[in-house]
């Protein structure tokens, strides 16, 4: 069964197709947008090992696949590997009406789309995660962007895609760890705005878990409608959109402070939703019990809850770096209850008292 | 007297502003629009050492300004320069509130607007624009970008700058070799839409060269002013934009050829703009007596017009690397008399027949 959702932006609307089955599906909908026979498909190392060959064969009758092979990794997520990307473009001939797949994770997504955003100013993509986190999160909404040395995601532009094929037998060969950090992102949607799914996702934890089709199916489209909702109404982040970002300000400096080595992206988050909720008890924004149910959740999914040790001030600094710092307040996401969050402007002191 | 020439594009509707005087007006423009009490200024060694004392003294009582000096030349248009420049930014703590200034030439403009079009996923710049290339075209339009080692303006964004100041005075600095680079783009405006302004600069050549206020006033709104209407219509170059491109595609492929060292950008359009008039000539769609104008009046200003000896081939395969090329046919303006042009999609074959 194909499912679709829609994304309407200011700039861009689309739609997010999902799909279980072989790469016919994908192909029919890059085949409708591209503009030319051949197609240039931007993705990692480990991806192409894995998946080159059969998706080659699906669209070589169709269209011709040119592929440019990024190294696997965050630490590639950086202008160098763009610089790369846009100069083998260029010699491969792209020009104005080419189109690109991004293929892979978030890293790839955010990559590819930068790329295309740019390249003569800017050409057509698509995104086709293959990542947990991606499918629900990363690949919808129009982010691209890549690290500098002084901090994540510091360089990139909002150029929405296409459109994104959402391939779920991806995750057959994703990691357990991987899909892990998926489900921190998954338990957000619930938290941020959607009690309902919040318990069905406690109540199907064991099929989740044990990845069966059908019901990954419903849980990304569940999150892709929420995520589709979201930017629809907030493209670029000046307001709403924000609340995307519960768990993320302690992520980050997690992240940070651990150099990206001992947690991944959703682990981080999954310990500043645990905080965020703690903390929002503590501002009496909430009752206690809605940060218990959290804890009884990301523990479900096996995922961390307790803030590694740094000390405050170690965590203030961290954070007062952030993309959404300004000056000395942060727009902080809090947890009113299971299902309904608030935007919050905290000192980074109010931010700091629960650790 | 301050004029100014209202810009209105899809994404963003601005002001330019024309003064003559001293450095108050700039800022009171760009008080108007900081959201912080400082601005972060991108310019080149030049200009700073020109110019960055008496700017200082005059901004420095109303806010701070924070100087990210790149060094001059084409060569440093690259993405290199931007990582150093982004990287930066984020050292010197600049946020999403943070404002750019771009104090410079079509470089300096095209690389400020490109930081700021990507930092943070964009922050708001002004453009302030040095020389005459850049105050009547580059500044005007939000095309920004850099070059690949694989050619010229390859990656980049549309990003519509929230002003641009042109301060006339400037051009007291100028080189007269850039001043006259500068001219092959104002001649170019009377060209591609404006025979009575074509007629007014023959008759005020004199008084141009000898950079007469209030003449250089005038050539610069009614430029701006063409530039603005133009690029209010097509702002990412779907169709009629790319008028603005007369005599830029075989431009481009004599400084590639003679590897941007012989010809400077405007000497190179001329010689292009030139070419166009003879090859619009030979394919019936002008008369000769229209491209005897153009010469008199390339002549007059001391622009080359002759193209350079290299052979057919070499063009051609230089042309087909052009951003605006379409596999084997390439999007040429052609000109059918003084004041109106005419977009074709010619093959290689049909525009190389005049050389």
């Amino acid at each position: 069964m194909n499912l679709t959702v829609p994304v309407k932006t200011k700039s861009r609307s689309y739609l997010i197709h999902i799909s279980q089955h072989d790469f016919a599906n994908a192909r029919r909908v890059i085949k409708k947008f591209l503009r030319e026979k051949r197609l240039f498909i931007i993705t990692n190392t480990t991806v192409a090992r894995l998946y080159r060959k059969k998706i080659e064969e699906k669209f070589q009758a169709h269209f011709k696949t040119i592929w440019l092979v990024m190294p696997d990794g965050e630490r590639h997520k950086n202008l160098k590997t763009c610089e790369k990307l846009l100069t083998d473009l260029s010699r491969a001939g792209a020009n104005r009406n080419s189109s690109v797949l991004a293929l892979g994770g978030g890293v790839v997504g955010d990559v590819a789309g930068f790329v295309a955003s740019v390249y003569m100013r800017g050409i057509s993509y698509i995104q086709m995660p293959t990542t947990l986190l991606a499918q629900v999160d990363s690949s919808v909404g129009g982010k691209t962007g890549v690290d500098l040395g002084t901090g994540k995601n510091l360089a990139g532009t909002f150029y929405q895609p296409r459109a994104v094929i959402i391939h779920a037998d991806f995750l057959k060969t994703l990691p357990e760890r991987e899909f892990r950090c998926g489900m921190a992102e998954v338990i957000k949607y619930g938290v941020i705005g959607n009690w309902r799914f919040f318990r069905w996702l406690d109540r199907n934890a064991q099929a989740v878990k044990q990845h069966q089709p059908s019901i990954l199916s419903h849980l990304i489209q569940v999150c892709c409608a929420m995520k589709a909702r979201i930017v629809s109404q907030d493209e670029k982040e000046s307001g709403q959109r924000a609340i995307l970002n519960l768990g993320h300000t302690l992520g980050h400096a997690i992240e940070v402070l651990t150099h990206y080595k001992n947690y991944n992206h959703g682990e981080a988050v999954a310990i500043g939703m645990m905080y965020a909720a703690q903390l929002s008890c503590r501002l009496g924004i909430s009752k206690n019990d809605e940060s218990q149910k959290l804890k009884d959740m990301i523990k479900k999914f096996n995922l961390p809850w307790q803030v590694p040790p740094f000390s405050p001030k170690q965590y203030l600094a961290a954070m007062s770096r952030d993309k959404k710092s300004q000056g000395t307040s942060l727009r902080f996401i809090l947890v009113e209850k299971i299902g309904k969050v608030k935007i919050k402007s905290l000192s980074l002191k109010e931010i700091g008292q629960c650790l």
